[in-house]
C-alpha cells in the first residue's frame, strides 16, 4: 500500500516512515523541513545530531534496498499538494505535518497565527486534494489528547453519548484545548469531521498523548538514521526533557504542583499505532477517533521515576517545582479511555526501567551538546 | 460608552451601529468594505441600493448631529487593529467583521481557506489587541446557531452539564457545524474561550439565528441610510429571499423536504440584543454564550407564511422543493434554548403579517433591480 507520510522528517514522522517502509509499505515523505528552520530561528537543536533528509534516505536505501520517495514542499501550497498526489498516488496519508508545540504557539501573536493558519490550511488542502484526486484515500491525522483538556468526567474516544432532558444523542466530545496549538488541532478535527460527512471521506484522528523515547528498531540501525530528541523549553516534552536534565545534573523542572496528569506512550507504540490505523482504514464517510496513549502519569510521577532511574546510574537528581508558565489545573480528575487501538492489536511498551536507562544513556552520550540555558521554559501563557 | 462596531458597513453591523449611536453610545465603525467587493466579484447586488459608507455617515451626522468615527481597514492586519484601538480606545467591541455566508465558504477550496483564515486571524488579532491595549474591553462576538448543528437533544446556550459514569461536569456544548463557514465560527469560539481562561478577557458569543427584515428605526430615517437586503443564492437567507421571490413571481425555493428547523429573529431584535450584551458586559475571565433568536421555524413553515402574506397582497406564490444543495438533515429534532437575552430584557418582535407585508412591499418596490438568475443556489456542498 502506498502511504504518504507528511512531516516525515520530524520526530514521530521519521520513525513512522521507516517503520512502515520496513513493514513493506510503499512510503513517500512530504516535508517542508520548516521544523529544522525553527530550530535555527530559536537557537535550539536536537540532542543527537541528525543527518539531512537526503542523507537519511540514501542511507536507508543503501542499508535495506528500500526506496522512500521524497517531496520537499509546504502543504499550505495547494499546487504542491496536487503535484504530490498526482505523482505518488497515495492510498493512505499520515499527516504529522503541523506545528506541534504548545509553547511555540504561545510565544506571541505571530506564532499563534502561524500555528493556526499553517495547521488549518494544510489540513484543508489535504481534504480538498483527497476529495478531488484520491477520494478513497484514508487520512490518518495526528490530533492530541490535549484537545480534551481536563474535564471532570471520563474522556471517551472522540464522541460521547449524552442523555439530556429525556433524549439521547452521541455527539463529538466537548473540547477544552489549553493553548493556541491545541486549539488548532480542534479546528482541524472540525474540518475533517465535516469533510467526512459531506464528501464521504474516510479519516482517523489519532489523539496522541505525550511521546517519549527516541530509539526504534529502524532509527537504531545506523548513525545516519538516528532520530531527533528535543529537550528545550519549546519543543521538549516532559519525560524526554527530564532525562536530559538528569544527565547533566540539572534539577528536573516540574511546572507547578506536578499533579497534571496526561496520557503517555513510547515512540515504538506511536509507529505501531499508525500502522494499525493504516492497515484498518476507516469506512467511507467515517470520522474515527482513537485516543493514542498507553499509560496515564502525573508529571510528579514521571519526575520520581526519572529520579529513581538516575540514582541507579549514579546520577544525583533533584526535582524543582517551577512557577507554572502555563495556565492549567495542577490537580484534577483525569480518566481517559484508550481501548480502540488495543482492540486493533496494539501491545504496549509500558514505561520501564530499561527505557529510562536507555534514554538516560543517550542523554549522557550527548551531554556535551546540551545547552543548559535552553532547558527552562521561556514562554508564559499569561 | 465607546463601542467599536467591526463590520459596521454590513447588514447587521450597519443597523447595529446606528441603533447604538441613537441610544447614546459613542460609536466607531471599522470595516474593510470587502463585502461590497465580494458583491462585485460574484456579480450580485443588494436589493435596495446602498450609499457609500462615507455618504451614509455624513447623512447620519447631518440628520442627528451624531458623529460616528470611521476606520477603513482589514482586521487581519494587526498594525491597523493596533492603530484603531489606540485612536478610538473602545470599551466594547462588537465583532461582525467576518465572512458570514455558508455557500460562499463552499464555493471551492480558495473560498473555504479565505473564510477560515479571514475569520480566525481577524478574531485572534482582536483578542491580542484587547489583551495588549484594552484588557477590560468587552468583546461581543457574533457566532451562529449553526455551530450546534441539529443534535437529537436540546440545545443549551453554549454549555451543557453532562453526567457520565457517575461524575458530572459542565462543558462546552458539542459542535456539529454544517459548512466551512460554520466551522470557522466554532474555531473562533475555541480561541475566544481560551483567551478568556488564560488572560481574563471578557467576552460574549452571540450564537445568532437567521436574521430577517431590513427596516430599523434608524435605517428608515433616510434613503441614504437604507440597509442592504441580500436575496441571491450566496448571501441571501431564507425569509428575506422568499419575499423577494414572491415579489417577482418566482417560486419559493425550499431546499429538499423543508423540514430543516432553525432559529430566526427580526433585525430589530438583533440590534437590541447587541445593546443588551454591551450594556451588561461579561465578567473578567468569563466566556458567555447567548443563543440569539426569538422563534423556531422550519423552512416549509416560512414558505407557507410568505405564500399566505403574498396572496393577501394579490401575488401568486408557488413553492418549489429543489434538490438540496447542502448536506443536512431535512427532518430532525430541534429544540434550542434562548432565555438569556430574554432575561436581560429582550422583548421580541415575533414574525408578523405586518413584517411580511413590509418586506414584500420593499421587494416589490425594488423588483426592477432583481436579477432572477441570482436566486437559485449555485453552490453545491458535495
Amino acid at each position: 500500500m502506498k502511504v504518504l507520510v507528511i512531516g516525515g522528517d520530524g520526530y514521530c514522522g521519521w520513525a513512522t516512515a521507516l517503520y512502515l517502509a520496513n513493514r513493506g509499505y510503499d512510503v513517500g515523505i512530504l516535508d517542508s523541513l520548516v521544523r529544522r528552520h525553527w530550530d535555527n530561528e530559536l537557537g535550539i537543536a536536537t540532542l543527537p545530531p541528525i543527518a539531512s533528509i537526503q542523507q537519511r534516505l540514501d542511507r536507508w536505501h543503501a542499508l535495506t534496498g528500500k526506496k522512500i520517495d521524497l517531496f520537499i514542499g509546504d502543504i499550505t501550497n495547494y499546487d504542491l499538494v496536487q503535484r504530490v498526489f498526482t505523482t505518488f498516488e497515495p492510498e493512505s496519508v499520515v499527516h504529522f505535518g503541523e506545528q506541534r508545540s504548545a509553547p511555540f504557539s504561545m510565544i506571541d501573536r505571530e506564532h499563534a497565527v502561524l500555528t493556526q493558519v499553517n495547521n488549518v490550511v494544510g489540513t484543508l488542502n489535504l481534504l480538498y486534494a483527497i476529495k478531488e484526486l484520491a477520494p478513497t484515500c484514508h487520512l490518518v491525522k495526528l490530533g492530541t489528547m490535549g484537545e480534551y483538556g481536563t474535564p471532570n468526567i471520563d474522556i471517551e474516544e472522540g464522541y460521547i453519548t449524552i442523555e439530556h432532558n429525556g433524549r439521547k444523542d452521541t455527539l463529538p466530545y466537548p473540547k477544552q484545548p489549553g493553548s493556541y496549538y491545541h486549539v488548532s488541532k480542534c479546528q482541524d478535527s472540525l474540518n475533517i469531521h465535516f469533510a467526512c460527512r459531506i464528501w464521504g471521506l474516510r479519516a482517523t484522528d489519532l489523539n496522541q498523548g505525550v511521546v517519549y523515547g527516541v530509539l526504534t528498531e529502524e532509527t537504531g540501525m545506523d548513525e545516519l538514521l538516528v532520530n531527533r530528541l528535543d529537550y528545550d523549553g519549546i519543543f521538549g516534552t516532559a519525560l524526554n526533557r527530564f532525562c536530559v536534565q538528569a544527565a547533566i545534573g540539572h534539577p528536573l523542572t516540574v511546572y507547578g504542583k506536578g499533579g497534571q496528569t496526561r496520557g503517555f506512550l513510547d515512540i515504538r507504540d506511536t509507529v505501531r499505532c499508525i500502522e494499525l490505523a493504516v492497515a484498518n482504514p476507516a469506512d467511507a464517510g467515517q470520522f474515527r477517533v482513537f485516543n493514542q496513549f498507553t499509560e496515564l502519569f502525573s508529571v510528579s510521577d514521571l519526575a520520581a521515576k526519572v529520579q529513581e532511574a538516575g540514582r541507579a546510574l549514579g546520577l544525583k537528581v533533584e526535582v524543582n517545582h517551577l512557577p507554572n508558565p502555563r495556565v492549567e489545573l495542577e490537580e484534577h480528575y483525569f480518566n481517559a479511555k484508550n481501548t480502540k487501538l488495543l482492540d486493533l492489536g496494539l501491545h504496549p511498551h509500558f514505561l520501564s526501567e530499561a527505557l529510562l536507562d536507555s534514554l538516560l544513556n543517550i542523554a549522557i552520550k550527548y551531554r556535551d551538546r546540551i545547552d543548559a540555558k535552553e532547558i527552562l521554559p521561556r514562554v508564559q501563557w499569561r
